[in-house]
């Protein structure tokens, strides 16, 4: 993926291991690859988190650990730090997504971005936060905000993911079946329009153009297979056939 | 927040009380509310979601339970399915933003939307996802793909609040097209079976099963319109009636 190779993850002091595996599960979904963490409660390795990885750790390198902050931090170009709550610091506040834009042309240049993540309970210290460049704040219910830390890398690395991934938002896999070409697709529908005026389904010649417009707009809207024309074809005959043997 | 009255999260068969808690807590920190639960193997209440959802469920109101996934759903004009598998029926497939991109007009005309998840470890069955319009997929690390059911809920949730908070606040309206409730679709497409199961249209009782789940698959994906669905009836009862007469 784009950048994965620039972009860090960096925990601070977390402290359960559950934590750490789903950081690094998620890291992995969506493409990331350089985890580190700094002075882990429990040390390293975790049980726990090699467990809640569910095989993340396979996938992508093993965390570096580090005693403090700025040795985690040194090789980086720009920090954003996760925290639920506003502090009285004048940086840019963003959220996921703008978070990731905002690093676009630094990555775009080669640059190295770190996420940081503060301790479970008590979030980043002002001295951490005093080392990062601006603010990512999810926006939340205030009525009920609180992210855990597994979650919150979780959001971010989807973030990550969306914003460098230049996927096609909507496709429609057609498998086997192709579209049907647009003949055979007529040739349904003035079938049926044929059969319903034998069935003496249009009420009355004044609107019977409306309603055969509004019969093709059902049918054309679905992007029918031609497997789907014939089926409907099929279903068709059978509705009429004794009809017709009458 | 903005149509979250609108918005239902059904979870089918859920195994694992932790991931009803998480999806329950996702849904609180993303202000939705309606959560709705189809078969849960260990039954409800479950201590396990409760401790998980961290008081989430102090927030939402009580999850509702049904026994079968059609009558979970009735009330809901659209259904979205996450599913990370590709299947072979043709619905469009988007990710978690396209998804809630594709809903907005159908939100800001009052209509109602269903994103429905799968029991963990087997996913959707293909009954269940032939009952629904569309399919969310989850871009992710081909190499390690699995997200888990409160993960995936996370994500949705996440969306669900980023592009409702952006959205626009004028109005498409989507006037007489809002799409039919599922059990006016259901009623319609019971009728066509037992019409074709008279007409003979079915070949045997052996390929019966997946014949209807073709049929229902290529309705669906239409976003019938209540006024279509009506034609839709007129047209079956002229095909039928002079069968039936005779």
């Amino acid at each position: 993926m784009h950048f994965s190779g620039q972009v860090s993850i960096i925990l601070i002091r977390p402290q359960m291991g559950e934590n750490i595996g789903a950081a690094a599960r998620a890291m992995a979904n969506f493409g990331l690859k350089d985890l580190r963490i700094v002075s882990p409660r429990d040390g390293w390795p975790n049980q726990k988190a090699i467990d809640m990885a569910s095989g993340a750790f396979e996938v992508i390198p093993e965390p570096i650990i580090f005693e403090n902050f700025s040795d985690a931090v040194k090789d980086l170009n720009k920090l954003y730090a996760t925290t639920a709550r506003p502090r009285d610091m004048v940086k840019p506040v963003y959220t996921p997504d703008a978070a990731i834009e905002d690093a676009l042309p630094l990555l775009q240049s080669d640059g190295k971005v770190g996420f940081v993540f503060g301790p479970e309970r008590t979030g980043l210290e002002n001295d951490d936060l005093s080392r990062c460049h601006a603010i990512i704040n999810v926006p939340t219910n205030p009525d009920f905000s609180s992210l855990n830390l597994g979650q919150c890398v979780l959001l971010m690395a989807h973030a990550f993911s969306r914003v460098s991934i230049k996927a096609d938002s909507k496709a429609t896999p057609m498998g086997d079946s192709m579209p049907v070409s647009q003949d055979k697709l007529d040739e349904f529908l003035g079938r049926l329009e044929s059969e319903l005026e034998e069935a003496e389904f249009f009420k009355s010649d004044a609107i019977k153009p409306s309603m055969v417009k509004n019969i093709r707009n059902l049918f054309i809207r679905n992007d029918l297979s031609d497997q789907e024309v014939k089926t409907l074809h099929g279903m068709v005959t059978a509705l009429a056939k004794k009809r017709k043997a009458s």
